[in-house]
């Protein structure tokens, strides 16, 4: 017989093949066990689609009158643009949920679990819930800040640089590696660069894929005064949006030239540092923006940290030595005083990409916690958890 | 029956305990096995004193007829200071041995093997033979350069920085960084800062082990413009020595002070980058300094970047980030135009550390490697060789 990690393992690897192709929906896998045996499987495939749990009892039908349903996430109780997940288990003769996470919209949480447990069905909770997680934790954050799940992703050598003292910076990484950073790309809502990032590379910023049309981020770039040049490649609208971020007493010609060509112009405050990137991520989340990835360069990335913004750094890490004073690290901005005001994060994973290596992490919120979770998943094959505090 | 490789791989760690310890000898590690039993076991354990084969023959008495010997590094021909160990070998009845690898010294390299071909010993050669010559990859070094092998030593945040622009850096790394750092400098025979270094953090420089008399390494200070103050800490000569590294036409008044105090003061020639750290490489080697530990700071390591001088990197990275523009990186000195100029490492290994991530690499010999061999060796456990080219 096999085990509830087993069946749950197998639904969060559904789900995980739609992930980025759901939002601002979560991902979600679903399966209808009888007997040991397999008898329905869904995935929610994008949001306005059926949900996971939809699809599994449709295939199971005449083989759902006492099976167990796994589900990666809490099913709905509420009547949404799809049916109502829990009525749909109630009316099947489904005799056992099992549940990997609550909903973690707060509103939400545990009510679908709850009217389950009233209608007499057996929930167990919590099965594989860290992956579960992991999973959908874009969807996680948008629940529980209602902003965007902000990236940072940053192509550094082993000494911490990202371009020459010139900006040169064609490529830091190998090949396996930007294949990588394109198929991040092709998961998030939107992507995001400075101007001068703009002015030294002209790019394209839109996801290449090899034989896959990706889907193209919204392409968002900072641009204060405008400084963006018309024959720049990421004016052209035509394979993805263009969305160029200033001030809201920015020059009203060089934003009506801008709109012209299909660009739309986001007007944010500024504050003591530049523009105010709190007030953008805000305004970003509104206009449909569940995650972004932030490309740099140096000074950008400088202001989302000392922002505090980062959710997810994405550290690739190049075999080669840059050396140089004026070379340019990821994170520029504001200088702190002393070491220890650095801003503590927690080590997810460490894998091997081609010759480079990708260290993954997230900010510690614990910042009394010494020994975080930590997990290496070299060569994406092995996913081990070495200490948890 | 154990294997040829087993019984290495037990020859290997017993030459590793003396790691650090034989300077500038090898480490060699020794094992003699007959009818698939462990009849004699040596270790070299410091220069001067008798060879790995002489401690193993010695405790086999008896046993020798027809037994196999293992011995890590090809026995040596030699009389020398000690007994040669081929003839040791010779006059003992063993019937076979099982070599890791030739000697390095290109004017020895298999004159051992040979001989003990020519008087009728079996041997077999290269068995674990990159273990080999990992683990006494300073020898190798010293062999076939003749000059010290040199580890920069750096510890920096995910963000690539090892002190704010204050110069603060107390502390970047955990507390099992440190020992794993203090343990390297008990290996060595001298560790290398600048006076930037010396002016800014006042470091006493020695190896703190807990429980443990270290292996104070010599204590070489970057110091053109003999800046140091008489009462810096490295000046206190009684628990390790100290040399200064100056200008040929340094203050004879500065050098006779610092004399004064028990220090040597070393002239080298001056390039255009400033103190000539190829000369100065020679004259340490010439004093029988065989590996040397440069621990920074920015401008020192950036120097001995460009005078190509590393021969292995250890890289701490703490889980922080720092940001800020003026924040220190861990290799300063000269600005290089272009990316594709950066010197190219092959990453070795990816260890965890505490809460830190190390990563060890070493030069790139081939630069039209693009597989570089690449092993992840992670919390000390495991050694796993993932490809090599």
């Amino acid at each position: 017989m096999k085990s509830d990690q087993h069946f749950m393992r197998l639904a969060l690897e559904l789900a995980g093949t739609a992930s980025g192709k759901t939002n601002p929906d979560p991902v979600v896998g679903a399966l209808i066990v009888k007997d040991g045996q397999v008898v329905g499987a869904g995935v929610h495939r994008k949001a306005g689609e059926p949900y996971a749990e939809v699809h599994a009892i449709q295939m199971a039908e005449g083989y759902t009158e006492g099976a167990t349903l796994y589900v990666t996430l809490e099913p709905s109780p509420q009547f949404g643009k799809t049916s109502p997940c829990v009525e749909l288990v109630l009316n099947s003769g489904i005799a056992r949920v099992v549940v990997a996470m609550q909903d973690p919209n707060p509103k939400m949480a545990g009510r679908g679990i709850q009217l389950l447990r009233e209608n007499g069905i057996e929930v167990d909770v919590g099965v594989l819930e860290k992956e579960a997680e992991l999973l959908n934790e874009r969807f996680v954050h948008n629940m529980s800040k209602r902003r965007p799940f902000i990236i940072s992703q940053v192509a550094m050598t082993l000494d911490g640089k990202i371009a020459t003292s010139t900006g040169h910076s064609k490529w830091v990484t190998c090949d396996e590696t930007q294949l990588v950073v394109h198929k991040l790309r092709n998961k998030v809502d939107a992507i995001l660069v400075g101007i001068n990032t703009v002015l030294a590379d002209d790019p394209l910023l839109t996801t290449r894929l090899p034989g896959e049309s990706g889907k193209n981020p919204i392409r968002v770039i900072l641009d204060s005064n405008l400084r963006l040049p018309a024959d720049a490649k990421v004016t052209d609208c035509s394979a993805a949006k263009t969305w160029v971020v200033t001030k809201e007493d920015a020059d009203p010609e060089r934003v009506h030239m801008l709109q012209q060509k299909g660009i739309e112009v986001l007007f944010v405050p500024v504050n003591r540092f530049g523009l105010d990137l709190h007030a953008l991520s805000d305004m970003l989340y509104q206009r449909g923006v569940t995650d972004l990835l932030v490309e740099g360069g140096s000074e950008v990335n400088g202001s989302f940290l000392r922002a505090n913004l980062i959710d997810k750094w994405m550290v690739y890490i190049a075999p080669k030595v840059l050396g140089g004073r004026q070379s340019l690290s990821p994170y520029g901005g504001l200088d702190l005083e002393f070491m220890d005001e650095a801003l503590r994060v927690k080590i997810h994973s460490v894998e091997q990409i081609g010759e480079d290596i990708c260290i993954t992490a997230y900010p510690n919120d614990d910042s009394s916690a010494s020994g975080s979770t930590y997990v290496i998943d070299y060569l994406n094959e092995e996913l081990t958890t070495l200490s948890s505090s």
